[in-house]
């Protein structure tokens, strides 16, 4: 347990509330957080704060957080953030444990609301006291009654209690998740929402409800993130706890607009960096605020099933072929029957399709048990981990309701660990009533294959979890374990470059460096012919743009001319670059053409790239990024992810390329990121050469740029 | 109007309807239409036919149709298979018009049924009479009060009258639409479910609602498609009558499965034919249920915006973002607001967002009337086509419901032809009532936008539809008008290939054929050295794989070595294969290499694929298609539609490519394909070179193929 977890225990389970800037008008921002606790049952002790008051609502009011001379767990600040500042000392002279502060007018409205903002936060710090927001809607723990909130959504209904937690940066998003959960029969542990973040992240709340035993789902709503490894951490947590997480990011990464020139930076523009953090530590980032609930839902009534594959189960042939295509799309195993079971179905149902869409077709009007009967022998026989059923417009009817609920409490409890779920028409009643049974009801089945997309997803998690449990082979390749390495600022030249990158695995071509036309011819008698000779300047980075390149050398008077013919060009063509001679390496022949990268995220730390060589590369987007360290397991991972891989495994007759040491090098290039850490901007490689199955790989040329300090 | 149109008439609104089989039995599929009829006020003549009862629920029955005596617009056939032929005849002698055949039993149960299905359909077109089934659910004209259907769900409630048609092959689905509809609140014009369409299909019931006064939005659930003319004829109708058509087509299309060894083939698999089908005709292919009624329903309560562009107004900016990276994903111009505007939102609310998306923020809750001011400075200022305003939980609150309302109300009669939408929870009430007011409203955004992108895909098809009337240029580029051309079956060698193709305006290299060395030598020195070399059969596919080219040939001794080497080669590697000798070409450098080619596709005709040449396109499926004929501008379409399209431009300080002459070839494949009709099976041209801008372009290869007759 860290320290942050120890301290959130009394910020969201407070067992006594003050409510600075307390008040009796209802609707004012000081009167709802009051009027709250006094309707809902909050059974800690709860001071009013106003000194114009005796009185507020019936409770004794008090002028100041010191005249109540009894421990605080939790103060709301329901102020003008003008008179903020002085209730702050007014709080650490009473001990406050922990303050939610609604005030507006800090880090949101600029230079000097930041400067205001971090001032606060220093003196809290100072104090210990721990604090949530500024500018937020403050936080509800629903379990435990407790509505620190001025969000008058409550008042409009309140949502039930049950399981799943939200965190919500925005107070507006908060407050409509708030209500659609309410409207959609979510029960809900806590709801936060975190505003400015100056002390209380949402990675916070979301380690803490990792810990916490009424939360099992975590759904967290993310603008923006000034702590990556803060965030990691929580979801790691969450991960190891079993509770899965969903998340919806907003907003594109800063690392697409970094100025940097390197291909991994233009690469990895839009989301790639938040996409990689979420797959690589477990949560599932929902496109739409759709799939978010959706799949908070579905989780939070059947849970996340034991085992693979997915039966789909129809009343309708066209819509079994559009589920299977949705799930195909989504990667999931709609595997066939086996053919005994298909053989029975036919038996039973002669225009039956019995593979896998289970088109049980019109005939079950006339006979409604084969509802049943048939995804019993799916479950059964076919051993199908989820089983989707359609039911178009049955659900309905009342004799189909009664039928669908007897269907779900009889498989459900026959078949322990799996998820059985129904797309049809229905109620809100009839839906909570399927809940209640265990079995999560989607209207239309794009949406129920999409969240089941999501269940295997985290089925897969707790798998890889379990199995690394079980290697105890938990000892994180993190930085700590590595030797440093400090990058100077700015660009290394390729010979640099090169060598940094052998020290950490990466291969490279052997290279010679020359400084005239006979070290030159010496350096290639020693490589052996033929050569290829590269303009050296840490300056130049379009190389062969500017006739710095000359290849295939086959002697010495041909090494000799090119010398002078690259410095020439170049001299003329970047007058002020630093020319540091030439480089001279052996022609490597065949062999596929692979990049690879590494580009520091500010918040995320070093990211790394795969993809497929070429001049296309940038066109095509077709690579693949995962946040070092990065795992050998991973660095295959990523390899396979490319459209273009199929290029390295023997396409068209070409031998297959030594993808292990393909692997290697990637893993070299992150355990050099993790070693440079901080003094890391960016490294490119390119092109690195993957040759036959057995001979390796190499890499051709190599940018290693340190980070301005 | 065509022929079918004018029979459908009498179909969908028959004065007369007979029953035959009819039932008083409650729940019997003889007894449902005759008590729709009767209970929903349908106020032709209806007629229940069964030869054991005098009355049926009321009314008069007879024993045959022949027995009624007076004419008959529509039977309805309740009977089982066995009994169909036996009434037909006797719908024949009493001058039956149309039919509707429920009954089960015909093609969907193999050869047999298959057979029995074409001698019923035989039958019925000789007699005149038009025929929708069998083994289908019927349908209903919900405008006039026509129940010809035996499916339960009406009981269940009835959908309202109103502006959206709907017609589903499958019986399932079309009920799940027709109950979805209801609870939705979407007003029905017709409702048709055609089965195995012996005689009337989905495309001939789109036909007609395209002529149909009271439908104005159509939406079409398609599993599989035997006549592509009929569909294509039916989709441009309902273009023309500005009538927007949504459509589900579930499976995948036939063409991927074929066994051609064609490039077009392979990378014409999955859904590409239909989807450009729909692309080309103007319809909407929805990707979920879910889309595909948001769709329907916003086009029947706002229409289809006049203007593009499109405004984002929200009280989240996370939401905000959400919503313009949604739309930008989905092509939509999320143009920013003039300055001016942006000024005057800033004086209104310091910390506004005030580009586009127009963040209002929490301010709105103390200043209600931001909404309106705001959104009418959109889209008086901003010029937007289409609004979208996130409310976040508000339109659960009676006082914003009110405000809503107004806001709704005032501006769709300040814009007409703008469509403005709402985002924000809200009850089954509050949402009819924002439809009332011609603003259609979503729960959550992400799903908005994705109907904001049909309504804009809809929008710049009636510009398209108003251009081309205007320019009276509505002469189609159709086959008749074409000089036709015959493809013997099999496979025509390279050299006949590209002389087909240069008939059609495809430009090929020059080309000689030699069959000895001398030949071979003396076709060189004509076409000017170097040359290259390739093996001339129909019967080698893969050439270079064999050994049977070589490239870059400098003088006559070359050549005739080359000549000998690739004739030996290929006789050893394809000793079956007959060699006509070898081609010779001069070298073409430089230029970008595309692929071209042509499928035919068994329904829906020649399809005309576009793509970047290179060894990855198949791993790539960076192609585009369309169905011939394709138009100039349209290849011009295909051209920009892939990724790497950008090679073509100009890219990384390349001379941009000749795409106007890349444009006509892929026109003159087209034209080929049109003119070949049906003997033609495909065409590959790989490589096409396109050269540097105003030097046109060259095909090096070309295979083109007969189909088998």
């Amino acid at each position: 347990m860290t320290r942050t977890q120890e301290r959130l225990d009394s910020f969201f389970s407070p067992r006594s509330i003050a409510v600075v800037g307390a008040s009796a008008t209802p609707g004012k921002i000081g009167a709802i957080p009051v009027t709250y606790q006094l309707d809902y049952g909050f059974e800690g002790e709860l001071y009013p704060i106003n000194p114009g008051r005796d009185q507020i609502l019936g409770r004794k009011a008090y002028p100041t957080l010191s005249a109540v001379g009894k421990p605080i767990d939790l103060a709301i600040f329901a102020i003008p953030a003008a008179a903020v500042e002085a209730s702050l000392d007014d709080a650490i002279a009473a001990g406050v444990k922990n303050i939610v502060m609604f005030s507006a007018g800090f880090a949101e409205t600029g230079a000097e609301g930041r400067a205001a903002q971090q001032r606060l936060l220093a003196k809290a710090n100072a104090a210990g006291i721990r604090m949530i927001g500024p500018n937020c809607l403050g936080f509800m723990n629903i379990a435990r009654n407790v509505y620190a909130t001025f969000s008058p959504v409550v008042f409009s209904g309140r949502a039930k209690s049950g399981t799943i937690g939200i965190v919500s940066q925005s107070g507006a998003f908060g407050a409509y998740a708030y209500a659609m959960a309410r409207e959609r029969g979510l029960g809900l542990s806590v709801w936060v929402t975190t505003g400015n973040e100056a002390d209380i992240h949402v990675a916070d709340c979301i380690a803490w409800m990792a810990r916490d035993a009424q939360t099992k789902v975590i759904m967290a709503y993310i603008e923006g993130c000034q702590d990556g490894e803060r965030l990691k951490e929580a979801l790691a947590l969450a991960r190891e706890a079993g509770k899965p997480v969903v998340v919806v990011k907003v907003g594109r990464t800063t690392l697409g607009a970094a100025a940097a020139a390197s291909h991994t930076a233009s690469l990895a523009g839009d989301d790639a960096v938040f996409d990689t953090l979420f797959k690589q530590y477990g949560a599932w980032r929902a496109r739409t605020i759709e799939d978010f609930f959706n799949i908070a839902y579905a989780l939070s009534v059947s849970g996340v099933p034991e085992k693979g594959k997915l039966g789909l189960l129809t009343v309708s042939g066209g819509v079994g072929v559009l589920m299977a295509d949705d799930a195909a799309d989504c990667g999931l195993d709609v595997a066939p029957m086996p053919q005994a079971a298909q053989d029975w179905l036919l038996a039973q149902v002669p225009f039956a399709a019995p593979r896998n869409p289970v088109d049980i077709t019109g005939q079950v009007t006339s006979q409604l048990d084969l509802i049943e009967t048939t995804a019993r022998v799916m479950l059964r026989d076919g051993d199908y981990g989820s089983l989707l059923i359609f039911l178009a417009a049955a659900g309905l009817s009342e004799q189909m309701q009664t039928l669908q609920k007897d269907v779900a409490k009889t498989l459900t409890a026959e078949f322990p660990g799996r998820t059985v779920m129904f797309s049809t028409l229905f109620s809100h009643e009839h839906q909570r009533a399927l809940d209640a049974c265990g079995c999560a009801s989607f209207q239309e089945p794009s949406g129920a294959i999409r969240v089941l997309a999501a269940l295997e997803f985290f089925r897969l998690q707790r798998q890889m979890q379990m199995q690394k449990v079980k290697a105890e082979d938990i000892a994180p390749v993190m930085a700590e374990t590595q030797p440093r390495v400090t990058i100077p600022s700015g660009t290394r030249n390729e010979a640099d470059s090169l060598a940094l990158l052998r020290e950490y695995g990466v291969p490279g071509v052997p290279i010679r460096v020359a400084r005239n036309g006979g070290e030159a011819a010496e350096a290639a008698r020693t490589l052996g012919f033929p050569v290829v000779m590269k303009i050296l300047s840490a300056d130049i980075t379009h190389k062969s743009d500017i006739g710095g390149v000359a290849l295939n050398l086959h002697d010495e008077a041909a090494v000799r001319a090119a010398y002078d013919r690259v410095m020439t060009r170049a001299g003329e063509a970047a007058p002020s670059a630093r020319l540091d001679g030439v480089l001279l390496a052996p022609m490597v022949r065949g062999g596929v053409e692979c990049i690879l990268g590494v580009q520091r995220d500010p918040v995320m730390g070093p990211v790394v790239m795969f993809g497929m060589g070429g001049v296309n590369v940038e066109l095509l987007s077709d690579v693949s990024f995962r946040i070092a360290p990065v795992s050998l397991d991973e660095a295959r991972e990523m390899i396979k992810e490319v459209k273009l891989s199929p290029l390295l495994q023997g396409y068209r007759g070409a031998a297959p390329a030594d993808i292990d040491a393909l692997a290697q090098a990637i893993v070299g290039l992150s355990d050099l990121a993790i070693a440079a850490g901080d003094t890391l901007e960016s490294i490119d490689v390119n092109p690195f050469v993957v040759l036959p199955a057995g001979q390796g790989g190499t890499a051709l040329d190599a940018v290693v740029i340190g980070r301005e300090q």
